[in-house]
């Protein structure tokens, strides 16, 4: 349903977070439930290509969640699958697994534009431009610490979500399973080990939301800086291969930027889906269902993000005798390279 | 990439906002054009299937639109088409396009709902039940002047929706088209006309935004009723054919109402990105981008909140004994009677 | 609590919003009350002087309401107040009554800003400058046609707000009260008469919450733009007695816009706690309560935003030989001035 | 500007983020700063009862800062006052002591809440009770398994919260201020030392954002569930002293939980605007003054919360009688025991 989806977020992340994806994860619960209470997990029942997710959406729709029919068509299969479980563990469990892989996409994304972010820095350290603040220009900065505050904030923003822990969950109907088999089931999946369940306690996914939010908003501070310093009559930076137009072939828009800032603000709506939930009792009536999309969309567009402002760093084009000839105010740069040294030290030391 | 799309939204809507119906509503868009600017609009060049809406966002990524490779590509086949429109004029009205043909899928998922809700008020006009304030028992109201409730916030929301204008859009680069070619334009795609462009001042989005979330807050409301009237202790209706439980085969869930609450979550999300934006001068650089999917999903779980609602109004299963049983206020029901009265009136007055 | 309001808020419309105008409210609505029942309105007792709300707050903490203890008091020296009604019901009207209040001031200073505007746009009909798309030069447009812009979007938001309707709100505990006295209670107020009560039924505060929000928007709108051309690059235009700045005296800021700006996004979070809400069954036990603090700020936000920008327009210095200067794109101004007469016709005609 | 505060916000919170404690907050930055460079520190300039907050809001509109007006009549009294700084280093700084100060007072209440839960938990161990999914019944668990839950969500919350980290703000106009006079700034105050200067990469308010919108998140979670078993047909909590209503003596409503989820909705409001910002180029124009106002609503918000759960959980009367009555589905309780064990062994490691 994601309007030109191609535009917004790479092939790699659309497929991360599509139905299928789910699907399978959904499976990988499933086995690893069956090894972890003794269940017949080598069983070929949980091949994804065997099952129709459209159709499993079809038939959930009665009971509000695709795991319902699924579990029904994988007894057939494995009559001792499923055991113990309820719904919300497998597709709980199916979230995680979703997210940790799309996050790992994610961070490869922002690994690259913190790179260029760095390598701006670097080559820009000393190179002079007006600080502007109310968009007005006010002392001279360098441009080098410009996007060592941009490299910060991504640094920052890829701790913030390393923070982040991906939760099993495994509580049974309602959260009474012998934490033991909850103890084999994570470690099956190499995700981590919950206290209790946490089927309508819904830290863990609010976390995860403001992390990927935090990475959204650190891109679209970059993007929106950019389009700030493209314009026209600044033209201190430009992308290279900048968009065109349909009627205005002269024109070279900052696209990647722009696109930057159009997936933060569909990240931002999802994370308020995910961080807004008050869950009823032992599992939410609405609340909970809504996070499936919301999940999906806030991955992939931080993704989108990630990867727009990695492209539009990686090939900006910085004009210094532009910038030079832009700064009417006078003063000296202070101490801006040896703050430019400090983020690059910050952002070594993070490095993973 | 909106995760399990059947479960919450209809074939026909998923359909209705699709790529593809996007799509088919630019090229009707630049078919408008062409006749609005006495091109040669009769071409084959129009036909959607032409074109690959997959491929035209890949290359449409480079400049932020997915309009700018399609005139590319129109414009082999129709050498005077996209004359004097720029990329917003397309997708603009594309939107509107799509948001009216959605709309009137909405609409008509919503005059279901308040059919079932005005059954409701009217077969239950006199069965009393329990209000409830801050969820305790307050004083005897009837089941019917509940359900009058639900009615008349639908029969609203909906009056709402009917004020809101479907805009054509056609200002050229930047908004200085003859207001006359725009009239002609609007006039073959029987959208309203707007006074100027309305590119960067996005008030007919807001309000349409707004009105959706309109309908899904109606929709929620009714849906969270039922799921607390549902309860175990309460048992005062049930969804016919209630969803069941992959691991509680006893369990009887609103499963309905669920997913109404749970698609109002998705639409107000949704509509957050719609009404929040500035757009920058001329054309925005980030905001106007963020629109498309949200416009997409804003009007697709509308119309998932409303077809879920209905479902569940339609089958709703009343208890009327045990309205009675589980009253222990004191009191009479004052003049519920006559105020599902009123509410039924309001009803048939705005009914199409 | 909320930080710095003179800078945001005028005090007129701090004090229409404040706690003590609700106070008021609450007593208008009480006096109200008894007269449509018959009781003694005359009575002393209304005087909002009486009350203390600080105190009423500290005691209507156990109760989650003011107007708990405030019925208790009242009730001390007029026996046969709050006949009938529940708290909501008072405190549903007072939000109503200074929701009334609080937009005819914000409609004032709309309607300042409109004027402006539309001055503005007059003045420049023919001025030309840069059209701005993506934030790079397009075509020509000329500075009426973007005040024009403006303008439409002002009117247009204004005429939402006209739309909205104030409703009475007298149910009694669960909404069964005799229509004809809730009649009567409205006409004493001047409020319309709801069909039935709408207790949790909240689509009349999301209306009232979207329009205004609608008109923050359209502030926002004109005051991004304003930021943007005062830029130092740009230079186009400047706020009269622009904000200084406590480091760099040189500095010209357009703190109006600024300022018109912040307060759109603050009501923006507000109006979406106003449209957010699903309400539990015939009282919602926390969503309703969350009203009362959401709607004040989102009268007063609003308030701020249309006294800021129109503040900056009424003051623009408008530099059209930058303008002219600015201009690297080449073409005509097409029908901008024709489009600029359209806006300024829509004006007149919507003038109230 | 705060409706019916007392109602919500406990005294000590509504003090600790008003602007007398904001301007208490600049000027302990004032002296820091005069400390670090070498200035006159022990001057009494800085005593907060030489200024009038009001009047230098009303005289910062101009500036849109209040720190124009403070600067100027600070250095009056100390010459060599705001040296270097720029009005968001001051802003800045006193808003993380605001925030600091604030969040002592919200942890004191998440303790006290934390305790309740633990002693429910405790003393429940073993007290069975429905679980309930999609609010119907599912299989048996026991009160102390639930209230472990909400226990971990509250220890979780708090831990999150403990891991923002308070930075001081010194970077002069632009950020090019010398690292090694912030790192002395920071020290005077007791904050954090920041990379570089965080004027528009705005990464640590939003986690501080996300953190009080988890805390508040976790707090409504319990209050939902308190709302859900205490109502009349459930009947299995009640709040002691539970408030009353003006028109039904007999009702006992969950007042304390119901201000909690209020409380909560209205940090969600404020986390928003704190985490949306997309921050333009040295200094914002918009989107940083409005994080005054929603920074001050979330602490206080969220420190209401926290004393409305902590208060209602404190209080709770249990009725075991009442779970067992209630309880229609078989089952034995799995776990339940063991996890509220593990539950408060992690309650216990993540006490202060």
């Amino acid at each position: 349903m994601t309007t030109f989806g191609p535009i917004f977020v790479p092939a790699s992340l659309r497929e991360a977070v599509s139905d299928e994806a789910w699907l399978a994860a959904m499976l990988d619960a499933e086995r690893a439930l069956a090894r972890a209470t003794g269940g017949n997990a080598d069983d070929e029942a949980y091949r994804p290509e065997l099952y129709d997710i459209e159709r499993l959406c079809e038939e959930g729709r009665a009971d509000a969640s695709p795991v319902v029919p699924l579990a029904r068509e994988l007894r057939k299969r494995a009559p001792d699958a499923h055991n113990g479980a309820t719904s919300q563990d497998i597709l709980d469990t199916a979230a995680m697994l979703v997210a940790r892989n799309a996050c790992a996409l994610v961070v490869a994304e922002l690994d690259g534009a913190a790179a260029a972010a760095a390598s701006l820095a670097e080559s820009h350290r000393s190179t002079p431009m007006a600080g502007r603040t109310l968009m007005q220009q006010a002392v001279p900065i360098t441009f080098g610490l410009k996007a060592a505050g941009w490299l910060v904030a991504l640094v920052d923003a890829r701790r913030r979500l390393a923070g982040v822990r991906f939760l099993a969950q495994l509580g049974g109907p309602a959260g009474t399973i012998d934490p033991e088999i909850t103890s084999r089931f994570a470690a099956e999946l190499g995700l981590d080990e919950p206290v209790v369940a946490w089927h309508s306690n819904r830290g863990p996914v609010a976390e995860l939301a403001g992390a990927l939010d935090g990475i959204a908003g650190a891109c679209a501070k970059a993007a929106l800086d950019v389009v700030l310093l493209a314009q026209t009559e600044v033209g201190e930076v430009a992308e290279s291969g900048g968009g065109g137009s349909s009627s205005m072939p002269h024109k070279q828009n900052a696209a990647a930027a722009v696109l930057a800032r159009a997936c933060a603000r569909l990240v931002h709506a999802s994370a308020g889906v995910l961080t807004a939930g008050e869950h009823e009792l032992d599992r939410a009536a609405g609340a909970w269902q809504a996070e499936w999309p919301a999940l999906s969309a806030a991955l992939a567009y931080t993704g989108g993000a990630a990867a727009a402002i990695r492209r539009s760093l990686e090939g900006l084009r910085v004009n210094a005798d532009r910038m030079q000839a832009n700064l009417t105010v006078e003063g000296d740069i202070g101490s801006a390279e040896a703050l430019v040294d400090r983020a690059l030290a910050h952002y070594r030391e993070n490095a993973s």
